[in-house]
């Protein structure tokens, strides 16, 4: 393992350090924990607070999303470990504008159920707190530390829309309401080229051939549905969004955003003419995305590859959600 | 090699269509060319123009700074190659509000020479065509490709400068004085894990051992100035630190911008964790910056390293053509 860190087991701290002192604009650690609150006090005020995290290792993920616009603050766990009920408690306090808080949960069984202890937590102190499970992974229905499907990159199109419905006064039944909506229109996938190194294993969490893909990789190294050959990026993107077809029924006449995900290692060259591809094959079924994105929003660590997430925008709101001004380090 | 592309001797060409097809509301593809020019057409009027570009390799640079704010077109050469003349001309010709237009060239031979052309070929049509050579990279004087020392991240500054300098109305002259007093005051340094592998020739342009680190090395694989054992993050701050130190000699009375730069396959959280380093050891020294950003800025394709560029910001104004807002893909 070759990696630009100190002590493999202290990297979350410092990395929460880093971010806090370069982007003291933005975010400010919350005393004692390793999570991240908006420095704009003033933006909070009055509004829905809207609290997210996970373990680490998907930067920019969540820290990334905190900032006028978007999430409030964001509980960073130990690397791909859920963090503790009492750091996400500690968010919810900081968030809580007396309006109530709102959790952005990936679905995984210890972020879950770590996120539900918070939300108890926080019932205690009178704090109205509600909840979604983000599960947009459409490549397997359960995996390891998942029941379901997973959560991943689409998660941040959830931050965004609720970030922006949030910062226009959204109440705290609004924005359960919006989750509970967008949620089942959002459906990502993706390939790995290599798998991610934890810093505290030292080595990758599993190992593909030099000419070997896996389709369906999850963002902890969870098993995907195929391993092959590498293809060309063509073929790569039809492969994926075949998959996203059957399940979301892609349509000329529906409006779609596109998020394309590098994981970490995978240098935005390749992730550009990926989305050329994805581009391609959607405009031969007359479909012109209303929204898209490309770049490093939920890494796994040094993990190459890319994932494709695709949202239904079935309200033309959705789309000013999303294109709302934001104050943020990485959206 | 393994890589999200189709044909290696195309990755240019299909990732400008990417970018275009991505980011319509930012750049669009001059006809003919790999070049990108900003979409905002009114935002350009009756301002310098701002022309970059050089090899591709180094995303989001040079594309990723075009924008009302920033660039008002980059020109994409094939993979760490120069754009031809041509191509430069095309831009410079779109980029033309009758006001002239500057040129931004990193410190490599083909990109100075082929500039230089391009600008004779505007002079021709009577546009007057100024322009910056940069050369923040300190780690060594004269380097394959290069006389004197090479244009390396310190370059977004510059872009980021003159951009919002440019959008406040400042002539020709301007711009170019700026620029002139802009460029000495701009320092970086990096350390490479590893080399990129451009497409076409589909290997490593060098090999570490499995432990091993090169510092100095250039985002084309130019060698560096020296190879040892990898360090923890503090350590390679320190190196980093103390020969920007020599170069600028840095003061507590002195004001500074930061930029940690990932090259390409280093995650953020590396990048986080080495940015808590260069903070703390600037923080010994009683210094805390004005500015600071990390993130892939300046990348080499899939190269794992960072560079950090200190800049003196010796006038306030700088400081403010910083913190200008920009419409861009990647600032």
């Amino acid at each position: 393992m070759k990696k630009i860190i100190n002590d493999p087991g202290n990297v979350v701290e410092e990395m929460v350090d880093g971010l806090a002192g370069m982007y003291p604009q933005y975010v400010e650690r919350i005393p004692g924990t390793t999570a991240l609150l908006r420095s704009n006090k003033d933006s909070m005020k009055g509004k829905v607070g809207l609290v997210s995290g996970g373990g680490s290792g998907h930067e920019p993920a969540h820290a990334g999303y905190v900032g006028q616009g978007m999430l409030t603050a964001a509980v960073c766990g130990q690397v791909f470990t859920s963090p503790t009920p009492d750091q996400i408690y500690e968010a919810i306090k900081a968030a809580d504008q007396g309006k109530g808080v709102f959790l952005i949960v990936k679905n995984y069984s210890g972020d879950v159920m770590n996120f539900d202890m918070a939300k108890d937590l926080a019932a205690m102190d009178d704090i109205e707190v509600r909840s979604i499970v983000v599960d947009d992974d459409i490549a397997v229905e359960n995996s390891l530390y998942t029941q379901g499907r997973r959560g991943v990159a689409g998660t941040v199109f959830m931050h965004k829309i609720l970030g922006a419905a949030a910062d226009q006064g959204a109440s705290l039944d609004e924005i359960e309401e919006l989750a509970k909506a967008v949620l089942p229109h959002i459906n990502t996938i993706g390939v790995a080229l290599s798998a991610a190194t934890v810093p505290e294993v030292g080595k990758p969490g599993f190992v593909l051939a030099d000419d070997e893909i896996e389709y369906g990789v999850g963002i902890h190294s969870e098993p995907g549905y195929r391993r092959e050959k590498i293809k060309p990026s063509k073929e790569l993107a039809q492969e994926l969004l075949s998959k996203i077809d059957e399940s979301l029924k892609l349509s000329a006449d529906k409006k779609y955003a596109v998020l394309v995900n590098g994981m970490g290692a995978t240098p935005l060259m390749e992730q550009y003419i990926f989305s050329r591809d994805v581009l391609n094959w959607l405009a031969a079924k007359n479909i012109k995305p209303v929204f898209t994105k490309a770049g490093n929003y939920m890494t796994s660590i040094d993990m190459a590859g890319v994932s494709l997430t695709v949202m239904e925008v079935a309200d033309d709101k959705w789309l000013d959600y999303l294109n709302y001004p934001v104050e943020t380090i990485a959206w």
